[in-house]
């Protein structure tokens, strides 16, 4: 008799003995109950009623102007400085093709993966500036900035940090924006995790130390929802219109409906209050993974963020692949990083998953104790 | 005194006379009733209800599952060779970006002017072809293969094309496609208004005449609304791969939330009833605009499209700028066709304005009666 398969569930179990499903500390995304999906259903069906006219056809490629007027507000500048972009990787690829060809571009080392390999598309040549527990280490990005061609920019995430979940201190902030003005250097400040804080004192960000040096990007997608795709810049006015006249380029409009959701969905004053709940579900997950870590890895050197989404280990020996004991994470040198470096994410499993994960990293690692 | 401006209204009207509006014939969009505003407020809600989850994360660079699965029947291909993009021209981004550096690329002549300046961006060698009242003229297609280097491409708008509003005869479909083969090129089918037909029988796509040679692509912006910023791509597979590769990194996700809207308006069964809806707007906009040519311009030449948006001018002799007599249009230089042509969108002003517009360009234009 031929074996019946009645659903690719009958494969996995097969695979699989039960019980030990692969935990993810790879995807740094937020946990599928940190999406406030009901509020949002409403929101766009209010958005498209009030504005559809406006919302479903061609519009500015700059976006939605009530909310690029709710985000100039929020950070003190005018709505022509501000760039709303299809998530805000899509605005980064603008600035990158407008600046970076051919030129050199700062980097913390380790960083996000993903504007690395948008540099190296481009044809800029990526500089890694060395950092630690305080963020990008100043001597080294002076040494940086005196040593070759004037870079075209320097790409920093200085709170909560991807990968590493550092953060810049106040006293460095100061210093990176004085090196900034001496050498004419463009800061380029990701900030998509600011506001996902869940203890401690909130360092000014780049931004607000000097307005004129720094460009400023972040996103909803960790304070509202990652598929929302709403990223958004603040720009010199004369760069904000360049990339503008490039996503007119690209796309002639961005897509307004996300944005007139997220728009509807901070008029409506649900912004605040989701941001706290989406604080306390990340807060539990981050507790559980320094618990079991220090449980179970005592040995071992990580990060201690006070929010976001990641923290990073440093092991004594390198660690080759993207899983271990049916734990996925990703390895660091996919950042820039060291052999001996991973990024964990806490944001996307269960904290009940993360303890079990770690305990199964702790068992499978091969961790000289 | 100083005088006090209360409103920019007021400078407006001290500009122009009472009663002379500008009319515009040069914007190529829907008229605002052709929006489905309440529907797509209603699907937007349900398809965020129903598939939030999956709708608010990240997801497939090549776009929402089930709209992929819609267009791959609707065409009967397979989903993996669709590539669903934030407006269509992001996609053509990507294929120009892939394919067309350093090459050669053959477009018709005149052709939709934002993908002439997306192949001259990315260094592509821009080759226009002859056409005529029956769509690209195949012999200057053969000339155009045979003299030089293979082109990575020919671009194409075979139906109701933007500018000319002409419409490749059959026959010639025949011939463009075994030169194709022959000439083993790849033809790249736009196909926006297709769909959008008033009259007259239906042409075969290319892409039916010859999967293996097309790839096509179309969007729902003339069919649902242009905001909604719906592309998509049907191409060969491995060309699917790489340009999912190349939205990957530059996007991750591409926007799902209007994906899914547009899905949930298919599945609803407002797709056909609202296009009948929408074909019988324009007709009576493209009606209004032959009827007053025809009283107004009797000496000129103009395309007599089918569906669609545009009609073609060809004027005896050259019309500098872009207005005359309160009246705009986009001059055919932009799209690389003579300074006697002009592009006449019908589609966004009333049949009465349409109507007045023509009365007031055969007064202004210098025509040789």
């Amino acid at each position: 008799m031929i074996p019946i398969r009645t659903s690719s569930l009958v494969d996995t179990a097969a695979r699989y003995p039960p019980r030990v499903e692969t935990i993810s500390f790879a995807r740094g995304i937020p946990a599928p109950e940190c999406l406030p999906v009901a509020e949002l259903a409403e929101c766009a069906r209010a958005a498209i009623e009030r504005d559809g006219k406006t919302i479903l056809s061609y519009g500015s490629s700059a976006g939605y102007a009530p909310l690029r007027e709710w985000i100039a507000e929020r950070h003190g500048t005018e709505p022509g400085r501000v760039l709303l972009s299809n998530g805000s990787l899509q605005g980064f690829v603008f600035l990158a093709q407008r600046l970076a060809p051919g030129r050199r571009v700062l980097v913390e080392r380790p960083t996000y993966d993903r504007p690395l390999k948008i540099l190296r598309d481009v044809g800029a040549e990526v500089v890694p500036v060395a950092m630690d527990d305080e963020g990008i280490d100043p001597d080294a990005l002076e040494s940086a900035l005196r040593d070759g061609e004037p870079p075209a920019f320097l790409y920093t995430i200085p709170t909560f940090q991807n990968p590493s979940g550092r953060t810049l201190s106040t006293e460095r902030r100061r210093r990176v924006v004085e090196l900034a003005a001496e050498h004419d250097l463009l800061v380029l400040e990701d900030d998509p995790y600011g506001l996902v804080r869940f203890e401690g004192e909130e360092p000014p960000s780049l931004y607000e130390l000097s307005e004129r040096r720094v460009a400023y990007s972040s996103s909803f997608s960790k304070t509202i929802a990652p598929g929302i795709r709403v990223g958004y810049f603040i720009l010199p006015l004369e760069l904000e219109r360049a990339l503008e006249a490039t996503a007119t380029a690209t796309y002639i409009t961005p897509a307004l409906l996300g944005q007139a959701t997220v728009h509807e969905f901070l008029r409506r004053g649900c912004f605040e209050p989701n941001l706290e709940r989406v604080r306390g579900l990340l807060r539990a997950r981050r507790d559980a993974m320094l618990a079991a870590l220090e449980r179970e890895l005592p040995a071992v050197r990580w990060s201690r963020p006070e929010g976001g989404y990641f923290l990073w280990l440093e092991l004594p020996q390198s660690v080759p692949g993207t899983e271990a004991g049916g734990v996925t994470f990703v390895p660091g040198t996919d950042f820039g990083g060291g052999a001996n470096e991973l990024r964990l994410a806490y944001s996307y499993v269960s904290p009940d998953e993360i303890a079990t994960g770690v305990e199964r990293l702790a068992a499978a690692l091969p961790v000289a104790v």
